[in-house]
């Protein structure tokens, strides 16, 4: 059986994951591809510290130019995370001609599009499935399980940190900064949260997502993205009270041709599929015109979860080698981008206010709304000390422009202020 | 652009649907495939009779070999749902060098195996997405999406109308009967609803199910099944106190090389992701060795789902055509047929006894379990009139076999009946 030599840039947890399933797999995947193949040579930054996985017979450099230089490795794994010098290797070595598959959802949130025709011109293969939702094969089921649906809507949970923070301040009543305490001790948040619970792996995620479902490039600034770093357990329990769970969702939708992307916290129905996702887990949840409703579970990150589908990524470099059909992308589904304007953006929204006991108040309020043509489903005032009162709004569906406009005009009157507000899902 | 054409078999509500999609997808289609395909023969059984997709300009005939025998078309699309005929035809097709895609599941799970060989021979394609979980895209995800992973269990709610049934028998207290009904009025359920209730139908599934996760070949003989006839509202509420939800399920695992399939009804925690799963839903939940827990959830059936995946199926036949790739199996994992004793088959289980109440009884009980060193984790005694009990038992995990030993020898006792005995997962 011939061999297939596997070069990886990156020794950490996913790395190592890549070498050990590549070894204890080894029969599997040698039946379906036709190859035997392995892990040759590793880039590490420091060539004294231990390494994971130690059983399997593996090269160790620091020199990066070790690995994409050599002629034997045909496919290179790009697992170290960062953004520009993971774009100066993974073009390095498309241009070198290896095959290149990454787990690396900033670079290819950033660079996908630049990539993805370097790695046609040079007929390689670019696949990036652990991007997303880690263990979740969620960018191979839309590109090929769903290529016969014009997709409508997807929405995802694509953050493990946040999910796991909003879990714990449902299910345990925590407040936002014990939970993100909890996360970190867990090594799930990192010492600087930012990026999780502002949204903008989400974010990121979303960029990668609405690119394969629906054709388009939209690009980090394009998506509206509110994190969870406001967000009370207070708001929580109003929530639940009016049925509702929430969660952080990256919501991708098109709408005659043109789409909208957007990361907010949202309240779905406690039946929802979504709301049944609890802890550090990943779901992304499809409308297709045809196929309807489906939804795609499991673990969002994880040593063994990501390196398994960085590796089914590798099968698939494999098999096209065998068949000869390299270099063709993993989508071919490109549409003109169009942005959805945000008068044509509708969806339910929660509004969260506070505004003194006066009379006359409410009815400023509600005359604010109206202007703006947004009617109410539901509404809960709960009495507070000093003579203030928490009200919670779900609106009709509206359009984000108006709703903002009505946002807008209320900050501006006295006695009311704007707490919060999140997007419905029914 | 080159053209592709497609006949169907069958003009039902899926045949239909696939006209639908590829005239209403078109353009989506021809991007990723680079042909313009669509149906131009349909086999119907009555040529008089109305056809549900009037719009677009088919060629209607009621003689299959006008359709299997026309140089023309190069994809079969088989969604007759009969056995033998659809094998015959199936076959012709195939031994034609036509490429077949059916929605067939009883087909596959009786002639798969076969029909997998002939289809190489003639260097044609055979894909069957839609017979397992309708709009679920998930045998293409464990064929690709989960390659790298060594799979360890299976579990899947693959029938939507014994899903349906126990949904509306947990939510609203409905009678088995009653639920039956509401289900065939709804055009769930057929008038002989045997293939669901009694789990024929998801056994069948889960044959297919089993060869592409497990590489194994197993009958539908080997697969041990129970269907819910027997299930009372009475046990739903039982389990409901102890903390579980009932569904019927389809079991496939794998343990040192060797694997057990069955279809039980199994208590699940209400915390499981497919406790979560109600009504006409499908699911199906994969754990892996390095993925961990994955799942996929949508609609098991209905016209355009079935059709969509139907589709998906033709446009990797368009692909592979395309790139000169046909007649490379679904799936290349094989693996040595081999089935788990079941004395290695280790499971908790729900046990449901009637005793009378005299003092002795509950020994005797106890006495045939611990006999076969089944261990009790929870027990639940109601008291009844006429001097009986109801016990309701969660054993440790045991084997089937010493299960069924105890269960036989409890049927000898005088004053111990036992009702039922169902899986239970945690």
């Amino acid at each position: 059986m011939s061999s297939l030599n596997v070069g990886v840039l990156g020794f950490g947890t996913v790395g190592s994951g890549v070498v050990r399933i590549l070894d204890e797999h080894k029969s599997k995947i040698s039946q379906i591809t036709g190859y035997d193949i392995k892990v040759t040579k590793v880039l590490v930054r420091d060539l004294t510290k231990t390494r994971r996985y130690e059983d399997v017979d593996v090269a160790v450099t620091d020199n990066a130019n070790d690995v994409i230089g050599d002629p034997s490795i045909s496919i290179i794994v790009e697992v170290m995370g960062t953004i520009d010098i993971a774009y100066d290797y993974v073009l390095k070595s498309l241009r070198a001609g290896k095959h290149v598959v990454t787990a690396n959802k900033d670079l290819i949130a950033l660079h996908g599009d630049h990539l993805i025709t370097v790695a046609r011109e040079n007929n390689c293969d670019l696949f990036y499935e652990a991007s997303v939702a880690g263990g979740i094969p969620i960018l191979r089921t839309i590109v090929n399980g769903l290529a016969s649906d014009h997709l409508k809507k997807v929405m995802g949970i694509v953050n493990g940190t946040t999910n796991f923070m909003l879990t714990k301040m449902t299910s345990e009543g925590l407040s936002y900064e014990t939970a993100l305490k909890q996360a970190q001790e867990l090594g799930f948040a990192e010492s600087d949260p930012t990026n999780d619970v502002d949204g903008i792996d989400a974010a990121r995620k979303m960029v990668i997502l609405t690119r394969l479902s629906f054709g388009m490039n939209v690009s980090l600034d394009d998506v509206s993205t509110t994190g969870i770093r406001q967000l009370t357990v207070d708001e929580i329990k109003l929530a639940d009270q009016l049925g509702y769970t929430i969660k952080l969702l990256g919501i991708a939708e098109e709408h005659n041709g043109a789409v909208d992307v957007c990361v907010t916290p949202t309240l779905l129905p406690k039946t929802h599929p979504l709301s049944g996702v609890h802890n550090e887990n990943n779901a992304v949840f499809v409308l297709g015109e045809a196929a309807g409703e489906t939804m795609y579970y499991g673990p969002g990150a994880g040593e063994l979860p990501t390196a398994s589908s960085v590796v089914s990524d590798i099968i698939t470099v494999a098999k096209n080698t065998k068949l000869g059909t390299n270099g063709n992308a993993f989508s071919s589904y490109v549409h003109e981008t169009n942005k959805l304007a945000d008068k044509d953006c509708l969806a339910k929204y929660f509004v969260r206010l506070k505004m003194t006991d006066e009379t006359g108040t409410f009815l400023k309020m509600t005359q604010r709304f109206t202007e703006q043509k947004i009617g109410f489903s539901r509404i809960l005032q709960l009495p507070e000390s000093n003579e203030q009162a928490t009200v919670v709004i779900i609106t009709h569906e509206t359009s984000r422009e108006n709703l903002h406009l009505a946002l807008e005009t209320l900050k501006n009157e006295s006695g009311i202020v704007v707490n919060s507000h999140y997007r419905v899902e029914d």
